[in-house]
């Protein structure tokens, strides 16, 4: 074994000297031998699973991968909720909806994501396409775009995406996680697609009861600008962003560290730079920077801060002045964007009951996005660019403040939707419920009944109240003689009998007074 | 180089001497030993990408990996309203729903599919867990009830899965591809849930306009009880079921060829089975068998009788009897089932247009599925079992032929839900569009508007009559002087003019009457 390990060690000089030999040839040496390296531990773990497994009772760890997890019936009423009020803002505002696989050729995400990309996961090379799971919506629907030569659209997506990251379950960081994405692509006036992503935001956060949230607004030109008039060399300024991005979650002293021993900023450059990201406001703001002689010295800064102005005006149209804050210290860790970048925080958490106490859990960011006008360009063979702009919904984040309210307030939402229950009254009648059922579902009444021929009468009503059923059919002998049933209304515990006969449309027509009652 | 590949040539010996003295050491040399080939492999490509890739043009090819597909808009309004349909019987049978992680631990895969394990698509080693892509939603359920100590639930699972197969994208077979599977878990009377089952598929089937099918029904005892009486040594029962299974695509001589050739069968005992498999009908065949004292001699044979007798009758007082059939040729391929088994076939296709012609195209399978009554053991570690029976819906097949026949009848379907145009009648009233559409927004009516500041009249309402929107706002400053805007009816091309004021309750009031004259 120890042969090998050399090899390997010494397989980065082999393969600078092999390269300008052999070409490619070298590549294709190691696929061979990694392919043969895998399918040797696939064999070991095969012999493994074989002689320990089968026949009950397993050896294995019994668990979702890290970082994932399962949804159970009552977390997916609740994720059912909120997505649908999602999809009811997408669509208000005239969005389609599109999907692509879950999975792409690795090559469409290469490039695209700056130091996250080592987040990626990837498929193992099984003979065929090297392929790599979505790290997100946006990059898809750029190759998606050039792919289809379509040049406008306004999408909606909501898909999951998946991130080798270091989850933080507890508080809705996950490695599969769902993102809900709205974008507009096309040619457009400056500054109006942009605005509509901000009043999407707006209107689903006010919509789903999470509390006070301010939406961050800054323009990666605006940034470039502050980078170039601060002194930053230009080949530094993706890394100096993703620096800045840094400090919602740390301290100045902090990413100051990083700007300067990591990245190589001198101090004074540094220093400056701490000085514009302290800097939050409204049009106000944009009007004092306007007359910042260091900072017009930058074009781009110049052109930024007329975006803003444009920006914070529209929004100020849409009735958002109140939601939105100009942020110099937002700067989002992707590549991609070119523009106005976006993102929601949470700014009064609710307190929650955690395991008996009541402590304050900050959430952040729960929406972000941005405008990316040349990513279809780097897809399309011409480099014909579709400018984007768009915004996601950072739902799991969502879900669990939702889950951890619910849990709170003590809320049980239902999981199902049953109206009507057929029970027997005694036994040897579960041919004459599946009888009356039939026709209740081919009605198009939502019921159920026991799977067991002879239930207990108690259990059957039991199973109505613990699952908010409201309606029970009780079927006996001496009734179905008479050619009627017993009908219980399962709140008041109220019976009467109606007719065996028509029995569907007259329950439809109980229900139809209920659910009028109701709402 | 060439050392490496001795090395790895030799492994295999060396592992067999290796493992008695040092146990798991070697393999996680392997493990290490693959971690940096890959690394290795991962630096080659990024270093490509970065030569050739970056601004503008890219040098790959752009295409879904194979045997995927991105949907758009038209595909996606199609397939939510055959998802939507199934849903509701899901719900109407009072079936609640859950979600699983899109990938699994391998092992959680291993040994569950038989021969289709091949087709697994797995995750490469990046550190961590062996991951694999999840092959169907069953046996991601059965973990699930084995983790969270379910002994009894009734669920829908809607979500895609993964097969390395061999994709016909015209019919509908993908390699990424949705499952709407229905299963009843829980320890209750023969049949009873089993015979739900085959009603939820018969709803879900007669509601979606694909024309005809039929229902086959099977037993896995009658099989195996089937095989016994035929001279079937026990251990190959499987593997001859696998075979079997191909009768609906292959001919019985290939498939005698198979069972002698492959799987070692002597002619007289394949001829034997040759015979059974050639017989379907409805009770009076479970009568006829009931009588044959070959196969009542097999135990099984004798249980698996009764169990489909009960179910026929069922099946009946459920008003199926014209949709189903027992088929002693039904197989199905995968390894866990252990009682009824189905598969719903489409008997009548439509005709379709494709490429301009008409051409008849056959389909097979639209839904499958079966009891799998010892799955959940194999998980829990006490080997508890819960018995579980289930449907799946094949979707994608049911998605290839609306589209196709949508296509031939020309229908479009609307994919978005705009409900109103705020359109500019001249230049400059791009601000008092977004006042207006803000209003409408907030009154939740679906609206939309031109992204640009000075968009062309006839440009606006032409997308209102090709996006099937059926009003249009028009704003003009004399009209906005007076107080009033034009609304005009898209289809009629009738024009009126409507108070500014209140404009977002007058339009709802309009949208209501327009919504109920059409429904």
């Amino acid at each position: 074994m120890l042969g090998v390990l050399r090899m390997i060690q010494k397989k980065r000089h082999i393969r600078a000297f092999c390269t300008s030999v052999v070409g490619r040839s070298i590549e294709n040496q190691i696929d061979v031998e990694v392919a043969k390296l895998l399918a040797l531990k696939a064999k070991v773990a095969e012999d493994e699973a074989e002689a320990t497994g089968g026949g009950g009772g397993q050896k294995f760890l019994l668990k979702t991968p890290k970082g994932t997890r399962d949804y159970n019936p009552q977390q997916m009423a609740l994720r059912q909720g909120v997505l649908d009020k999602i999809v009811t803002v997408f669509r208000k505002h005239g969005a389609e909806s599109i999907d692509t696989p879950v999975f792409e050729r690795k090559e469409v995400l290469t490039g695209k994501y700056g130091e996250d990309s080592k987040l990626i996961y990837d498929l193992k090379d099984q003979g065929g396409e090297i392929l790599s799971l979505r790290y997100d919506l946006t990059v898809p629907l750029a190759r998606y775009l050039a792919m289809s030569k379509i040049s406008s659209i306004k999408r909606y997506h909501i898909a999951k995406v998946y991130r080798r990251d270091n989850p933080a379950m507890t508080r809705g960081r996950y490695r599969e996680f769902y993102q809900c994405d709205f974008d507009i692509a096309g040619t457009y006036d400056a500054m109006i697609p942009d605005a509509e992503c901000v009043k999407v935001v707006s209107e689903i956060l006010s919509g789903l009861d999470i509390g006070d949230y301010v939406i961050k607004l800054n323009h990666r030109m605006l940034l470039d600008g502050m980078f170039e008039a601060c002194g930053v060399p230009a080949d530094k300024f993706r890394s100096i962003c993703s620096a800045v991005d840094k400090l919602d979650k740390s301290p100045w002293a902090e990413v100051k560290r990083e700007m300067m021993e990591e990245k190589g900023l001198d101090e004074s450059t540094a220093d400056q730079i701490g000085e514009y990201v302290q800097l939050a406001g409204g049009l106000e703001l944009v009007e004092k920077l306007e007359k910042d002689p260091k900072l017009t010295a930058a074009k781009s800064a110049v052109s930024g801060l007329e975006q803003m102005k444009k920006l914070l005006k529209y929004c100020e149209v849409l009735g958002l002045t109140n939601e939105i804050r100009f942020d110099l210290s937002l700067a989002r860790g992707l590549d991609y964007y070119t523009g106005v970048i976006y993102e929601a925080v949470l700014t009064a958490m609710p307190e929650m009951v955690n395991g008996g106490e009541v402590e304050p859990v900050t959430l952040g960011s729960v929406a972000g996005g941005g405008r990316y006008d040349n990513l279809v360009g780097m897809f399309d063979p011409k480099g014909k660019q579709v400018p984007c702009v768009g915004v996601s919904i950072g739902v799991e984040r969502i879900f669990s403040l939702l889950e951890a309210k619910q849990a709170a307030e003590g809320i049980k939402i239902r999981t199902t939707d049953v109206e009507v229950f057929v029970a027997s009254a005694h036994k040897g009648l579960h041919e004459q419920r599946l009888k009356i059922i039939t026709e209740l579902w081919d009605g198009g009444i939502k019921a159920e009944h026991s799977y067991k021929e002879n239930p207990k009468l108690l259990v059957q009503l039991q199973h109505c109240e613990e699952a908010g059923i409201p309606f029970a059919l009780i079927l006996g002998d001496s009734e179905l003689k008479r050619g009627v049933v017993k009908l219980r209304e399962v709140t008041s515990r109220k019976e009467e009998e109606i007719s065996r006969e028509n029995i569907a449309e007259e329950l439809s027509r109980r229900l139809s007074l209920l659910r009028n009652g109701d709402f």
